[in-house]
């Protein structure tokens, strides 16, 4: 009988022949820290308690993101001791001003396609993009993880999520996985995969793919997988990754799910207050006044998001009276939009280039809303008090629906855009 | 017998024949309120209760910046409430997250030479560089400036300040203000004007004269003034101003004190914790770990400040586990930077560029510090908990000094670098 991705790569790294439901002790191939939910929460205090010490630590990423730029005493002092305690602990893959965890993780070569990944933030989801079993975990359990080098897991069921056609212009992966979430239902995939195929999905770039798996834990899903194809391939060589091993669901794989959309009917999607799955078509609600725009994160800041921005907004400026944040993905990304010109042009239409960081779409610094204010936001969370204030609504969208609605200072469509 | 520059104005201001000690109402051709001491600090509440209300609104500036990009829903709410009480009464000279208001203030044309520019921010004395008596002022006070269209004033005493010579390769405008604060002491120039004049100071285009201006105020001077010369005529030229009256000091003027300086001889300075004053060559304290470089500010954000910089960096690494965070001093600084390369050059070098703010300098947002650490800042106050933790130590130095210095982890004397 055939297996999942998800059933593969867990039955390679523990050995076994798992099928969905079985539980079993699996190797971890990379344990990312941040500084919100790392060293400190738990971490620090209890690893010394342990015999064990790390297990092994070149297997081990720590990755100051969402304090950076500190905004307090605090944050800083949180930076400081995530740092001292890679340090002390000789952890050589320590990073800080990066950016967002998962692209780093992604960029550094620290996610590759079989392995195991798990990470203290939720949405460490999005490395299954290449491949990996990536999924999030609490503090405690990464005490064991490093502690260990490994883990017990639930061998999750999957659910098959089908992209065909191909989609319209200014129509994104983002807009993908808010249709997708809409029908899944933001519990709707508790402890499952999902794994995306379809025309529609290899026809995406890997970093747009990564908006689509990055979302996964919006449905609730343990991970959100995709094929390792040339596309990924290369991605991969980039980073002087040639050796891994990509394991593919086989054609008679058991799915708990399956649901099958067409890209060329979709249009541009808006997930509204409070909830990532109340999902509509833009047309259907657009003319919303917004305060602030916010085109970044881990889920909206890739370079192809910032190119696909720029081009809506070149030559052309935000509306008055309402502000356009834009925060690249991360430094590397930053450094490629600024040398080919997108960070000028963005600036230039009136947008605030801010440095890479988690802060703003996790209401930490770099620009919070104040109560009766609304951002439209490329980033992967809407809840109530999320970007600053119980008070505000966030509503989240395509870097596309982003670039042409901070033009209007409302919620536009992009495709309404005249060349 | 001669008259000084603030002589001068504040003669042609008032309609009355004005020296140094006499108080006289004077008309505010600009009146500049921030966020963190403006329309929310007393003004807004009692605006209402006079009959005034705001006599000229063309002469009113509100600039938030000290609280963009909002780090807390505190801050949003204060840059939220500043916005919507500029809109209430009309205010058409708003801007936010554009940069330190004192940047923005010469940027944007309002200050003039030969004018009276008040505002409720400390520094307000770098509009001095292009010949306007600028000076800080608190917010009652502002309440009845905006209220009655002028204020009474004490005619200053002033101080001769002669930079004489020419400064040497790397050395910079900020070199001679730290200098000149050395020998004129944190409160050495209480309430009095100081004048600086001499071939270092006609030598230095006029981003770089404001880096002096600005921090006249660190002597606890009134206003801190500079001859309307070719490159300021140029400069107000460029933002469509052509007309103007400018006043210069007379030959006979009385001064109550003259320095001279020579800058042929000056090596780059430092300011030391806790005191402006504390001011020492690099070369005497060289050595000193850092953990935080920042380049940026009104005091060293400008284009030039961040050219020089790139230059130092161009082709090399910062030091490893150090932090380089560059916020240039407004949004057209950040669009010719990141047009012509710097901020590029910067970004490859390791720097983290931050949106244009006076969070850091001030501790609100952006980069604060930890309890130990240590940051050599182009900012203009090194106070104990300025930039964070009072436990922190803050040195004060220049583009140059801060750029060599983030090569080497150490403060380092840009003089010695090989090109």
């Amino acid at each position: 009988m055939g297996k999942t991705m998800s059933e593969k790569i867990l039955s390679a790294k523990s050995g076994l022949d798992l099928k969905a439901g079985d539980i079993a002790w699996v190797s971890v191939d990379k344990a990312m820290l941040d500084d919100i939910l790392g060293p400190r929460v738990q971490i620090a205090e209890h690893l010394p308690k342990l015999s064990t010490g790390i297990k092994n630590v070149d297997n081990v990423v720590v990755i100051s993101d969402h304090y950076t730029p500190p905004a307090t005493v605090k944050q800083a002092e949180i930076v400081k001791f995530t740092r001292d305690w890679s340090k002390e602990y000789g952890i050589q893959n320590y990073y800080e001003f990066k950016g967002p965890c998962h692209q780093v993780m992604a960029e550094e070569g620290h996610v590759v396609p079989g392995t195991v990944v798990l990470g203290t933030d939720s949405h460490t989801c999005m490395g299954g993009a290449l491949g990996a079993f990536a999924s999030g975990v609490g503090s405690t359990e990464m005490l064991g993880i490093i502690s260990q080098g490994k883990t017990w897991l639930k061998v999750p069921e999957t659910i098959l999520v089908e992209w065909a056609g191909s989609l319209p212009q200014y129509v994104m992966a983002k807009d993908m996985v808010l249709h997708t979430i809409k029908h899944i239902g933001h519990a709707g995939a508790t402890y499952k995969a999902i794994e995306f195929i379809g025309d529609a999905i290899d026809a995406l770039s890997v970093d747009q793919r990564m908006a689509i798996t990055n979302m996964a834990v919006e449905m609730g899903a343990k991970v959100g997988l995709m094929r390792v194809d040339e596309k990924v391939e290369m991605y991969l060589q980039d980073k002087g990754i040639f050796s891994y091993e990509a394991f593919y669901s086989d054609p008679d794989a058991t799915y708990c799910q399956v649901l099958r959309f067409d890209a060329s009917s979709l249009s541009p999607q808006v997930a509204c207050p409070h909830e990532v799955d109340n999902v509509h078509d833009v047309r259907a609600i657009k003319d919303k006044a917004i305060d602030q725009f916010y085109l970044g994160s881990c889920t909206g800041g890739r370079y192809s998001d910032l190119e696909i921005a720029a081009n809506i907004v070149k030559g052309k400026k935000i509306a008055k009276g309402v502000r356009f944040l834009v925060s690249p993905a991360s430094q590397s990304i930053w450094e490629k939009a600024s040398q080919s010109g997108v960070l000028g042009t963005l600036a230039k239409s009136g947008a605030t280039i801010l440095a890479p960081t988690c802060g703003v779409c996790v209401g930490l610094h770099s620009g919070l809303l104040a109560a009766k204010e609304r951002c439209l936001s490329t980033s992967n969370r809407n809840f109530i008090g999320r970007m600053g204030s119980t008070e505000a609504e966030i509503y989240l969208a395509s870097p596309a629906t982003v670039a042409a609605s901070a033009l209007k200072g409302i919620i536009a469509d992009p495709c309404d855009i005249k060349e």
